[in-house]
């Protein structure tokens, strides 16, 4: 009886109908023009996605770990020098990656529920003259606290320091979500995965270089094959992979780029954001706060939500899947007990977002909390019924 | 973006995967041994679910509508009398039907909302001294009013009349989701579909026949060859069929067989109930009242809810597909306008009906109903948190 | 480890992987616009297909054999008389459904293996100066016996007859794969299902009905219920349907007509004949006779393939089964025993058609038939390679 | 029209139908209890296929290159020595593999088309008295030349020379298809792939690590983050991964392993003889060589062709996929040009090799080649009838 509700982890998320079945393919011949077909539209889309025209794109049968481990390797050396600033999970586990590499990072610790400090990122980067730094990274959704970051700040810091370090940024759960301009940031590499605002099964790391980045690889010594970008290239050049690729997953690929451009990159951030409201009005009306510290941080892709102090926010997450076949997120690292997660990006509607929050409430009661079962939902409700705008003709398709 | 809320008609229901994946099927030949192991256990599977040892199974590839002309024209004869009670719009069509192929119908008028008034039965049964009713019609759930008739009170009143007549029964919305008793109910056919309790697509008729309407299919004249059970008794005897079977649909409906008699029938029967309770606990605190008319005759599949007067109860359904895109029944015949209907059968848990009863409260609420968004839903939350009791071990299945 | 294979049963064919997909839907509300955007455009690419623009298209949950029943009961009244050739199993049963319908048909025995004697028809039709015939019908193609007859000869009797009657014609497994014209050829009612030339899994009937047909539909008093349609047309006025669709079945439906359209259907009956060209090679090769007369009634959708004298052609099919995990077709009625069949139509290939024409050698050398492995394959390998035209640009689709 | 025919390339394979409905799975969480239930099963399955009572199996969502790295990557240092055998395009890739990350690779050039010289092994080996080959790589099947190596015989030479060498064997084109023996042969890694025997899609690095080879990775201190077995070693634990896996191919992978071990390993490996079998007759019979060198050395996954000289072999392929739509494999490195493969791996029957033999023989006729059309097939015919066995019980399946 189970796959009948939705999940509401901050990916993977629910998957489409017709992207399932795109990714779910017979065997083709993954050396034939037809697999060009497949993976020169693939790209192309994600580079729109990614709001460039310069940026390449390679897709790895992988994840988005292997996109970070894809930017470190090919551009950098050992003993280089790397800027990041550690604010939740995933921006931890980025710098423990360049670290188990060689590289020296310094770190700006930064609480787990604010932005990156772009202003900290731009005095270190003004104080360093020899121009050591090599990459300074920037995690632009933290997943595990609900924050998005200012990239364009980032990209402002480093050109206020006339710094010429490669800036990487985790867009894993921000890119196909929430507002990404790759050429406009500046961005070097960009790093996301099929399972987020893709909304297709997890397997594919999917990655973008700057013609800066690119030229960088040229330098960068640190060992690698199977994230070669080069093998990749030479491979893309001849409609093939350097070995055999997830053809599936990118025939599936092609499904939601279409989806996204043919709605309108504007419309479908609007559309994350408008979801994502409505959770948090409910978050409001339940009298707890965000993870995230102040709303220009809020993500619209996943909600971490603080419950008081002495609770075990994990019991919910139990609860929820053992009684009511419902998922959602633990909180990680620092959080971790403090703050449950709901995810609510990808294909989500009102509707299902409604039926999370009116689980949580359960949940919530359930455990104990003080909280009014509906009165989170009835705020929702009336934020969604407020802002829905969807027409018969949408509606139909 | 559509197909990822879930449908609150009264059937076809949500699929749930494994039926959806079992019904896609490659084809095979329907005239090998491998067609017998599809076949065979899946009229074995329909006659656990209708509890009879007797009943024989026949699978149309057809709708409830055919097993109904399958029924009557099996077994009766031009001119044949019938009786039958009109509350509500499928009793309605099944008498219809009986009309326009030459039987003479007696017809019980009983107030759309209420079940079938067996005592009437009962009188008009004893007034036939000289048998001229050669079968009774009851449709065990009116989807159409969510009204669900006592069918063992019909045939205590067939009994206690001393009277011949076969006993024909609609469970299209009950067989498989609310309590049915083949046997017990000595009921003569039984007719469904696979769309329903079943929970696969629409396109099969599923009938039962006692040994005694066998019996009656020697003396039945009126004319049938697409639904005769005698070809198909003769084809099953080989592993095969009068025409081209629905290899897939069959396959499928071993699916929900295994499922339903692996839970339990008297825990599905429950577990339909349950999820009934919570929608009508929110109409309740909606202050509307359903179409069926006492708690006796309340459906476990469908809730027909009455709006107030002088509103059009079917601009709800149309608000909630086209700015939700929800799926909701509308009122037919009778109750056109008056009542919408909300399907809670099948596959459906607690958090996918709060997401109904949520999109239910916007709507109404849109449509200047004096209705307080989140009251139904906390009014369920509070019935469906006090009865969960997914274990971890059910929630893993 | 079946499924591997493909099936050689003339229908259901294999069926190719868009049209499983389009055809494994999720629920949709069957009365909603969205209903409509899949029952309209089925109906007019059906009636692409039938090279009509005057037919109505109705489509049932049901099989050809309840095709065939729409047209009788829906234009014929009980007594009324019906002119019919019976030269197969196919022809055979449409004359059991007529005269169990109460219809008095004058049959036309001829040989299993010719076309129907159009000549004959013109005799009876003139002798029936008092036009009590009302309908003549024909089988386009008779399956069992891989015989095609000449529709437009049929036409050409009735009208030197100057004979009023219905020309009703059994397409079902030619429509969509040999040449069907429905207004040139003055059809009345043209009957198939999905799973041959559509490609689908069994579960539609789906019938043309000319202007005068729907004209007949006024005065045929046989009892309809299921198969009426008017009732059908009253639905899809409506967007919907006198009861639940085939929703899945219906959305598939749309695939191949919109694939078979693209292809140009006089390329989709010319990659048919060569397809069953090469099965004939290799027959020929095998120095075995077709069921089939002549040439000119050979069939490009089934070969039904004589055996010597004294040998069970079923063992072939039986072995095919056990030992090759290959279905083919048995020979059923007059030629039971005498004929094995070889399904050639839909999505075959011909390299598909090879691995069959294999087999069934292999299958005929272990039973201690005097054929030369290789022989008949090397045959058709000739042909399909002389006759072969793929493209790249067609191999990428 | 196209996904009808069979492929023919050594990987990834037909994809057997109940393994495309288990990869094609809803999302679940992936940090749940339900993950644990595909997690653990599927690398118990695998430990059996290895013939592994010690093995640790680690799966990561990749590829067989991949695999390679984890290998690699997890035990050794930068400077540490190799011996390695090239004989093919996929060791080469592999030593290619190994220089980039720094080790120093002593090559021991072998013709391509023969398999490892055991014997050259133990000399060297026995010569490195300091133990300074860390690590030796053996690949079980060259994809390439189709020529299968003696891994027993390589751990004699290791033996023989008391070196306590890592034994590193590339399975991806072996494991589940042809014996493999992880304990028995003392192997430290094995390395394979979800696309071969496994008939998955591609996606999967499955690895499995002897107790020696997990001692080594506290010691190899090449960098690694994404293909760190401690990650997920630790990840396991806990029922998670450390990252997001490919959750549905993981769930797919239970099913080729039940099916396997169901049928019995050693069956399935005579099953991939057979069919090897049949194609290597009917190059016999084209008169044509094969590239593995002698009949100790075939594949029984692929068979690498050799065209006459001066003829392009390639061409056959490209012919094949634009012509008929058929997938052979082409030549690599060395052989290109010079061969063409047949894959014949995985859940391919006899009947689907046929189709592919003789499309071969259509293309090398359409080229020119003097091959007679039939002779092919009707020699693997031969071999095929004569070995098959397959019962209507095992048809049935």
């Amino acid at each position: 009886m189970s796959f009948q509700n939705p999940v509401f982890i901050p990916g993977p998320t629910n998957i489409p109908e017709s992207l399932r079945k795109a990714s779910d393919m017979p065997t083709i011949d993954h050396r034939s023009p037809l697999f060009g077909q497949i993976l020169h539209p693939a790209r192309e889309g994600v580079k729109k996605i990614l709001k460039s025209n310069t940026a390449e794109v390679f897709i790895f049968p992988s994840s988005g770990t292997g996109g970070w481990e894809t930017a470190l390797t090919n551009t950098l050396s050992a003993g280089d020098k790397i800027l990041a600033a550690r604010n939740g999970m995933f921006s931890h586990r980025w710098i423990d990656m360049c670290q188990r590499h060689g590289l020296g990072v310094t770190i700006v610790e930064t609480p787990w529920g604010e932005g990156i400090p772009a202003d900290r990122y731009e005095e270190i980067l003004t104080a360093d003259k020899g121009h050591e730094i090599k990459a300074v990274l920037a995690t632009h959704n933290e997943t595990a606290t609900g924050v998005k970051s200012d990239i364009a700040a980032v990209r402002r810091a480093l050109d206020a320091a006339g710094h010429p370090a490669l800036l990487f940024v985790d867009g894993v759960s921000s890119i196909a979500s929430m507002d990404f301009r790759f050429d406009e940031w500046g961005v070097d590499v960009a790093v996301t995965g099929s399972q987020k605002g893709f909304m297709l099964p997890a397997g594919l790391a999917i990655v973008g270089f700057s013609p800066k980045a690119m030229e960088a690889t040229k330098i960068g010594t640190l060992p690698r094959t199977f994230f070669d970008v080069h093998d990749m290239a030479k491979g893309y050049a001849n409609n093939a992979y350097p070995y055999t690729p997830a053809v599936g997953l990118m025939n599936g690929l092609n499904e939601p780029c279409k989806m996204l451009l043919d709605e309108g990159l504007e419309k479908v951030f609007v559309r994350h954001n408008r979801i994502a409201e409505g959770v948090r009005a409910a978050v409001g009306a339940w009298g707890l706060e965000l993870c995230a510290a102040s709303p220009d941080v809020y993500s619209d892709t996943v909600s971490a939500i603080r419950t008081p102090a002495h609770f075990n926010a994990t019991d919910i997450v139990t609860l929820a899947a053992e009684k009511y076949g419902v998922a959602f997120g633990v909180g990680l690292g620092e959080v971790a007990g403090k703050v449950f997660r709901i995810g609510h990006l990808g294909s989500m509607t009102d509707v299902m977002a409604l039926s999370g929050i009116a689980t949580a409430e359960m949940c919530m009661v359930d455990l104990g909390l003080d909280i009014t079962l509906g009165l989170g939902v009835a705020t929702a409700q009336e934020y969604y019924r407020g802002s829905a705008a969807m027409t018969q003709q949408e509606a139909a398709e």
